[in-house]
């Protein structure tokens, strides 16, 4: 692996330095083929935004059943197209959607649905299992989620990346119509308060580069500012040869584990200090462009 | 307060809606005018970028005087001058300075100083005492700094905006010519392994906000894609008019305790789940210019 804070002559260094060396050893962690797990067709917004920069997200419909049902409904009816990115606060969050100029929904969408924020049962792997000052446990559902619980309720934890759902003040909870993903430090207070709906699995940088808003809260003061949706279509939607397609490490085996355990335990000769932990953030099943 | 993730039309209204309403009433999580403690010229750098858009950093003397003394010369020296940015890597770090075009530092300059990584004292007051996958506590110096023990060292921590000391392999901890900051969710394994010098104050949107780099670790490919800095000065080394100033909260009083009361209990109408705690790196101790 390549060591994250050299200095750039080392960095530059490090790239044919890689390129001579054969190929690492088997170790422990590594996944097994069969550990990749196909992310349904149905389950992945592709968002596509002026310059044709596409943001892939994986929608989460075990966890968040009505308010996903609403975003394939906006999907469909090709919603989004010709809205936009209206705000992008700085270590917070990018947002977008209807906004102030689309704002009759197609008649299928469920306006307020249920407050999909939290549920009583936790899904999480046991191979996983930190506090943190959020929650007694943290981990990961099989397929990859990032979970936590206070031992009675557990729920999806906004992570960099984890994709809500915009709403008005309580009890509105949001139609689905207006979205946002965390670009900065995870806003775990926001846990349980908001619906969470997917996670960008390709692409955040089209989102986490903007330039900041520079209106209250980041919405950008200029309409002309805002970047355009030239559309967002679920991957189901596409022709069959235009489809990406995604696959999530699943973490309810041994490999994954050794995975978790060599991320809380650095090695040198990068490293000298090992963590001996991590955060669920930073501990987030890995998915890939299949192969 | 604005609430952080209205949708659009609420975001909008929530401006004139705010402008219309009576000051807030004072509460006791409120500053009193002596907790505002100015940050000294001489701890205070200003990076200009291309387009004349100015980063603050606020240094750490007390945790990394060698590094700090370091960065100092190099300040002096206008070192920086003609130096770049040339990293950044989503949801990690912004990287600049001497990089592979400037490589001679001024001779005072001590190439590598001894790791300040930790220190055998604990400075945090006690207002805020959380443990997290990373530490049995993190807490603020009273001058505002972010810090974590293990109960028997402590070290800064690597939250959001944080400043580092790029390093090749170890046993070498870097001279202070190559920095970055973070600019994602907090890579607390980092911490203790790397020397922390310092906190963007202001102006962090000019590095988090770049194009991300398409090589390896986020290197831009092309240096025609790095970032000139036209001038990093110590804000002492400023004409007296012209320097900036900057003001940290202070940490060790009962007010500050009811502030992160407050941000470890959201409240109503936004929020209907209070998260009971906060990690230490969504604590961070309020700076601002002084009025």
């Amino acid at each position: 692996m390549l060591k994250p804070l050299l200095a750039l002559s080392a960095l530059t260094a490090a790239v044919p330095a890689i390129a001579q060396t054969a190929p690492a050893a088997p170790t422990a962690a590594d996944a097994a083929a069969s550990d990749w797990q196909p992310i349904p067709d149905n389950e992945l917004l592709v968002m596509t935004l002026r310059g044709g920069h596409q943001v892939f997200i994986r929608l989460a419909p075990r966890y968040a059943p009505a308010h996903v049902a609403n975003i394939r409904k906006l999907a469909e009816a090709r919603w989004w197209d010709g809205t936009s990115v209206y705000r992008v606060q700085d270590n917070y969050v990018a947002q977008w959607g209807g906004g102030d100029d689309k704002t009759t929904l197609p008649p299928t969408v469920i306006e307020n649905p249920p407050a999909e924020y939290e549920w009583s049962r936790y899904d999480g792997v046991t191979n996983f299992a930190r506090a943190d000052p959020y929650a007694v446990k943290t981990g990961h559902s099989a397929d990859g989620w990032p979970l936590a619980t206070d031992g009675k309720t557990s729920w999806l934890t906004h992570c960099y990346g984890m994709v809500g759902v915009a709403r008005d003040l309580a009890p509105s909870t949001g139609s689905g119509a207006e979205l946002y993903t965390v670009i900065g430090h995870a806003p775990r207070h926001l846990d349980r308060n908001i619906a969470i709906v997917g996670r960008v699995v390709e692409g955040i940088q089209w989102l986490s580069a903007l330039p900041r808003g520079g209106g209250s809260l980041g919405v950008y003061e200029n309409p002309a500012e805002r970047v355009p949706i030239l559309s967002a279509r679920l991957a189901s939607q596409l022709p069959e040869d235009e489809r990406p397609h995604f696959q999530v490490r699943a973490t309810d085996n041994e490999r994954f584990a050794a995975w978790l355990s060599e991320r809380e335990n650095r090695k040198p000769p990068f490293f000298t200090m090992p963590a001996g932990g991590a955060d669920i953030c930073n501990a987030q099943a890995p998915i890939r462009r299949a192969p």
